[in-house]
């Protein structure tokens, strides 16, 4: 899996002392941005080109609490890549501890809101860091 | 299904136009408060009485998105009650359209952050609504 | 000056077990946008003519912390309407409570991002909303 | 100036296509909290002394917009400390544009929430980070 790191602030965390739940989801998204930009795109330049990948699924399970000042690694992968939509795969640690695991799914739109074909530099990008022997 | 409802501030919203993904988990945990008031719990009186409802699953469905300024009905209801956990089960609304549904799932602990049975203020809000005849 | 009200929800606190400081930020902009609907215009309305209203200038001073559950009284006054800036000024309230005083500045783009003069639906909507004898 | 560096979210970002002017803050504390962290202190440690920093004032002036993925330079520098009360100012650059400045104050209370003056561990962390000659 393709890792990115993010330290958590203060305005992460909610009363209880941890990572609010809605905000690992913008950790997700961060990580979804960093692959992008290691495989030599970003999705700036994605949407410049008329397209944009809407989230239609969005999934977390919460095993550990991510609490303020924690150095967390965002581990992702893509999942599964169709016609016109691709699955990630997450998972929130600190150091060996799992925090939180997930999934999205995304679909490939063009500048009408209707549903496309993934542009080739997307399904590029979408390929295994370490392509299968 | 109980319905809280919301008006969508331009904060709540990402530069594709419409309300980040993210932000529907908000949406969700304001309609939890909202149903915990309406029977007669806050869920500040449940933190000082030593109990927390931490969330240990979320999932949102996307189905159109969205947008600033729409005033939107968040309905709920609690979907199942097991002695340590709690599933809630959510539909957001604009007018008569759906844009997302989903589910949280949280467990109850005590003071020490360990898994406890509810309290009865609790148990007693998670009681449907409109009890079945 | 007008009010809007809005409950904190706990996504918007920190682990402090308060607002977040830059939460009162979301609370002055929504009561920005009651303000401009109670006057019959909506900022998206704004935005399709072709017209954005950046904020140029934010200040908060905190008073006492808005908590988890509080009901939020924000009022908000137009403070000084120029040929192509704006003011505004707030003020939070917890029943009579004041917890938090603050004042935008914003400046008024076309399509272009260019500055131009407010067109007349804006200058209509920043009038005051009881006149002056 | 302390520099800390940070990547725009798509999270950050609103309909205008820009970051949200509310998180311009949640950068200025990120840059506080590395500002600590570099001179060997953070604040959780400092919490978990007895201590906290709440904001008693903030202030920002937006010059130019931050954009999705642009990679910002936050500079901070410990303004004024005074016996119970410090500030910092703020600078946050994309390449050498500056795009926006800011200044926050913070009182120094304890664990009951009264004023008190600054630990040592803090007065240290606040010291310029080139001492004058």
């Amino acid at each position: 899996m393709f890792e990115a790191s993010l330290r958590v602030i203060f305005g992460d965390t909610d009363q209880m002392g941890v990572v609010y739940y809605a905000n690992y989801f913008r950790y997700f998204e961060f990580a979804r941005s960093e692959l992008l930009r290691a495989k030599g795109v970003s999705y700036r330049q994605v949407e410049a080109l008329g397209f944009a990948l809407p989230v239609v699924d969005a999934h977390a399970r919460y095993l550990a609490p991510a609490r303020y000042e924690d150095l967390l690694t965002i581990a992702i992968a893509v999942e599964e890549v169709r016609r016109v939509s691709v699955g990630f795969r997450y998972e929130i640690r600190r150091e060996s501890d799992v925090l939180c695991t997930g999934e999205t799914k995304h679909a490939c739109v063009g500048r009408d809101g209707k549903v496309v074909s993934f542009p080739d530099i997307l399904l590029k990008a979408f390929e295994p860091a370490v392509p299968a022997a």
